[in-house]
C-alpha cells in the first residue's frame, strides 16, 4: 500500500473541519499520541485531530480516503497489544472530545454513549439509577467506552456477565468513504442480514470509526461477596476453578494471581490489610453478586467446600467496603506493578478454563526453557491468563529474535488446548505476527477481504491486525 | 448470476461422494425439499442430497462452485421466512444426517454438536446432566440445531439468557471453495481478528455451510414457576411489560397473547385447564426461574404489585407440571392454529420492549386502514411481536399487490421505533423486498461486499438475505 504525506493543504482542509484549537502538529503532541500501554513501543504521527461530531469524523475521513492518508483512531491510550500506535505516520483522531452520555434509556434499560467518555464514569452514571454495564477492564478508571468496544475488552465481571461484546445493540459508523451507517438496531434480538455489529466490535479501528455505541442494560445488583483463597500450588488453584462452576456456582469475580503477582501488587501499592501466608503459591480472588444476600453467603459455603478439595488455606473474606477495595486494587495494579519495575511483553492467552492448569504448567516449563521469568495471573474463571514476561536482565539479542519462538510455543499449546492468542486485549501490532497459529490461509483471506470491502484504500489502522 | 443445471455427469460425481442411497432426484424426494413453514411457499430443487460428513459437504461444495450450481442447504425446515427455499432450482444439500452430539464438556460447560440434531433432543440430553442450553423456538421439537444457528433464533427463553448467538463459540464452516474452516475459538473471551462466528450466525445459509457448532452452556436452573395474567386491554398489557423490568425482575418467558391468539390455540389444541374470562383482552405468559424458590416466590410478589397497575385480572398460577405444559403448549401453538385455519404472513418485528403498546395500536391502525385482521403475539419481553396477517376471505389481487404496502408501513413504524424487521426468523426470501427500510446504500454494500468473499461465485442460496 502507498500511503501519502500529510501536505500544507491537508492541513489546510484540517483545520478548517475541526478549528485551528483542534488541530496538533508541536511534538508534544506528537510523542503523547504516538505511545499506548503496550510495552516501550513509540512511534509518530505527523497530526493529531480532535474532531467533536460525526460530521467532522465523517468530512475527516474523505479527506484522509482520498489522498490515502494513514488514519489511527485513539482513545484513552491504554492499549495493551499497539492497537493504537500511529505505525505508518499519517493522521490520528483522538475520540477525547466524543464524551457525552447521549441518552440514558431507563424503560428499555439501553445506554446511548459517545466513544470518549471514560468507562467507569459511564458505570457510575448508570449505577446512580440503578443500572449496570457490567464489562470492566482493569483499565476502566482511564479507558474510554469505544476502545472497549474497538477491542472487545473484558475484565473480572466477563465470567458471569460476558464481554463487550454481549452488551453492544447498535453502532453508528463512519466509514473511510464518509458514509455513516448504523450498524443493527436498538434491539435484543435482531436476525436482519449480516451482523455488522459483532463484525465492528473487535476490530480494533481497521474497518471504520464508531461514533455512537449503544450498550444493554441490566438492573444493577444490589449485594456482593468478595474472598481471597490461597493455595500451596498455582496448579492446584486453576484446577480448582473449574470446579466451582460445577458446583453450580457462576461467581461475578474469578481472578487468579501467582505468588510473585500478588507481592508485586503489594509492593506497587503499600500498606495492604490482605494476610499473605509464607506457604501461599497463588490465590484466587472471588466474587458473588445479586440482590439476595442469604443466596450469596450460600454461594460462598458451596464455593468453600469445593476448594477444600483443592489444598486451599484459610479463606480471608472481606468485612467490609474498605477491605474489598483494597483487595481489587491489588488485583488490579498487578499489571501496573510489573510495567513499573521491567520491561515487558503481555501475552493475553485464553482456553477453556479446565485447561488452565495445563496451560500454566507449560508456560512455567517454556520459560525454564528460553530462560525467561513470568508473572501469571489473570481471569481465571474465562480460562483467561495474562502471561506477563519481564526483561529484566534479558539481552536486547534474546528480548527481540529468541523471545518470539517462546511465545510462539506457548500460543501454540493455547491452540492446542482449544483456546486463542487473544481474550480481551486484541491483536494490535504486537500479537499479530503469531496469527498464523490461529488462523489458515481460508480465514485470513476471508478477514482480508472483509477489510478491504470496508476500508478498500487501506487507509484505517495500516498495519494492525491482518498487518495491511 | 448464471446458473448451471445439474447434468447426468454432475449427478453421477455427486452419487459416489455420498453413495447411491443419498442423492435423490424423485418428484416427491424434490417436493419435500421444496417448501419449508413459511405460507404455502413450494419450488423445486433438481436434486436433494444428504451427506454424511464434512469431507463430503466439501467434495459437493466443489463440485457445485466449479459448475456454478445454486446449493440451498437444509436443516429440518421449520422455517418461516423462507430460507431454506431452493427458488433457483440447482442442489439441496439436506443437513439429517449430521446427527450427532460429538461431545459434551461437563468440566468446560461446553457441547460440540453436529447441525442436524434436533433442538429439543440436544436440550434434554444436557438437561439429563444438569447443563442448559436456553434458546428455545416454537418449533424446538422438530428443528434443528444448525437452523437455529443459521437464523439466529429466539424463543421465549431468550428474555432473560439471549439468542443463539449468544450461546455459539465457535463454528465448522465449509467455503464453497471446499476449504473448512474453524470461526473461532472454545473459549468464553476471544479478541482475536475478525468475528467470523458472528458473521456466520443468522447469515441463512449463505455465506459457508456449518457442519460443526460449539455452544457454550450453563447450570440448569432447578426451578420454575409460571403464571397466566389476563388483561383489558391489549396495550395495557404491553406496557406492563417495561414495567416488570423496571421493577428489577429478569423473567425467564414474558409473553405477550392477544386474545385472538389464545382463543385459536384453545380451539387448536381442544381441552385447556386455562381459565379465560369473557372480558380479557390479551395475557401475558410469565416465568421466573433460578435454584432458590424462595427468591422466586419473592419475584412473582414483585410482578404481582407491578402488574395491579396495568388493570390487570386475577392471575393463574400453574401448580403442577401438567398446568405448565398446558400453558407453554397454548403459547407454542398459536402460529400452528392460525397456520391451520388460514392463508396467512407472518412479520417478525421487534422494538426496544418499551415502545410495544405504540407498535401494536400502529398494527392495528394499519391493518384497518388496509382492511386486514392479525393475530398479535410473541416475545414481550424482548419487544418481538410476531404479527401474523390472516388471508380469510381476502382477494389474491389484494394479497399479492397490496398488502405489501401495509406490511411496508408497519415496518417503517418498527424502524421509526428503534427496532427491525426480523427479530429471529430471519431474512430469508419473503422479507428481503422490506430491507431498505432498515439497511441504506452503505449497509447493502457491506453486506454484498461480505457476502462476494465468502461466496465469490454466489452459489449459497441464491435469492436470499441480500437477493444476490
Amino acid at each position: 500500500m502507498h500511503y501519502s504525506k500529510i501536505s500544507a493543504d491537508h492541513l489546510t482542509a484540517l483545520r478548517s473541519i475541526v478549528g485551528a484549537d483542534h488541530l496538533f502538529t508541536d511534538t508534544t503532541a506528537l510523542t503523547d499520541h504516538g505511545h499506548d500501554e503496550t510495552e516501550d513501543l513509540q512511534f509518530f504521527p505527523e497530526a493529531v485531530v480532535a474532531p467533536a461530531n460525526t460530521a467532522e469524523v465523517a468530512a475527516i475521513l474523505q479527506i484522509c480516503n482520498a489522498a490515502q492518508i494513514p488514519v489511527t483512531v485513539r482513545g484513552a491510550g491504554t492499549g495493551l497489544a499497539g492497537g493504537a500506535l500511529p505505525v505508518a505516520g499519517g493522521l490520528v483522531i483522538s475520540m477525547r472530545r466524543f464524551d457525552k452520555i447521549i441518552a440514558i434509556d431507563e424503560r428499555n434499560f439501553q445506554v446511548t454513549v459517545e466513544p470518549g467518555v471514560i468507562t467507569e464514569h459511564l458505570q457510575n452514571t448508570l449505577k446512580a439509577k440503578g443500572l449496570f454495564y457490567p464489562p470492566d477492564p482493569a483499565s476502566r478508571g482511564w479507558s474510554f467506552i469505544g476502545g472497549n468496544v474497538s477491542t472487545n475488552a473484558g475484565g473480572p465481571k466477563a465470567v458471569k456477565y460476558g464481554v463487550v461484546k454481549d452488551h453492544v445493540l447498535n453502532l453508528e459508523v463512519v466509514l473511510p468513504s464518509g458514509e455513516v451507517i448504523w450498524t443493527g438496531a436498538n434491539t435484543l434480538k435482531n436476525s436482519t442480514g449480516y451482523n455488522l455489529t459483532q463484525l465492528m466490535v473487535g476490530s480494533e479501528g481497521t474497518l471504520g470509526v464508531i461514533t455512537k455505541i449503544v450498550l444493554k442494560l441490566q438492573p444493577h445488583p444490589t449485594h456482593t461477596l468478595l474472598m481471597l483463597a490461597p493455595f500451596r500450588s498455582a496448579e492446584s488453584a486453576c484446577a480448582a476453578v473449574a470446579a466451582i462452576f460445577q458446583a453450580g456456582v457462576v461467581p461475578s469475580g474469578l481472578e487468579f494471581m501467582e505468588r510473585n503477582a500478588i507481592d508485586w501488587a503489594v509492593r506497587y501499592v503499600g500498606e495492604t490489610p490482605v494476610p499473605i501466608g509464607p506457604d501461599d503459591a497463588a490465590h484466587l480472588l472471588i466474587e458473588v453478586d445479586g440482590f439476595h444476600p442469604e443466596n450469596l453467603y450460600a454461594d460462598c459455603e458451596t464455593i468453600g467446600k469445593v476448594l477444600e478439595n483443592y489444598d486451599c488455606g484459610e479463606i480471608f473474606f472481606a468485612d467490609s467496603e474498605a477491605q474489598k477495595t483494597a483487595l481489587w486494587q491489588l488485583r488490579r495494579n498487578v499489571g501496573h506493578a510489573v510495567k513499573r519495575n521491567s520491561i515487558y511483553k503481555e501475552e493475553d492467552t485464553v482456553v477453556p478454563r479446565a485447561e488452565l492448569p495445563i496451560l500454566l504448567k507449560g508456560v512455567k516449563e517454556i520459560g525454564a526453557r528460553y530462560g525467561f521469568e513470568s508473572v501469571c495471573y489473570g481471569h481465571a474463571g474465562d480460562g483467561n491468563l495474562h502471561v506477563n514476561i519481564l526483561k529484566g536482565e534479558l539481552s536486547d539479542q534474546f528480548w527481540n529474535e529468541e523471545l518470539p519462538n517462546g511465545i510462539r510455543e506457548i500460543f501454540t499449546l493455547v491452540k492446542k488446548l482449544g483456546g486463542t492468542i487473544s481474550g480481551e486485549h486484541g491483536i494490535g501490532l504486537v500479537q499479530q505476527p503469531y496469527l498464523d497459529i490461529v488462523f489458515g490461509p481460508a480465514e485470513m483471506r476471508l478477514m482480508r477481504g472483509i477489510k478491504q470491502v470496508f476500508d478498500p484504500n487501506g487507509i484505517l489502522n495500516p498495519g494492525k491486525v491482518l498487518n495491511l
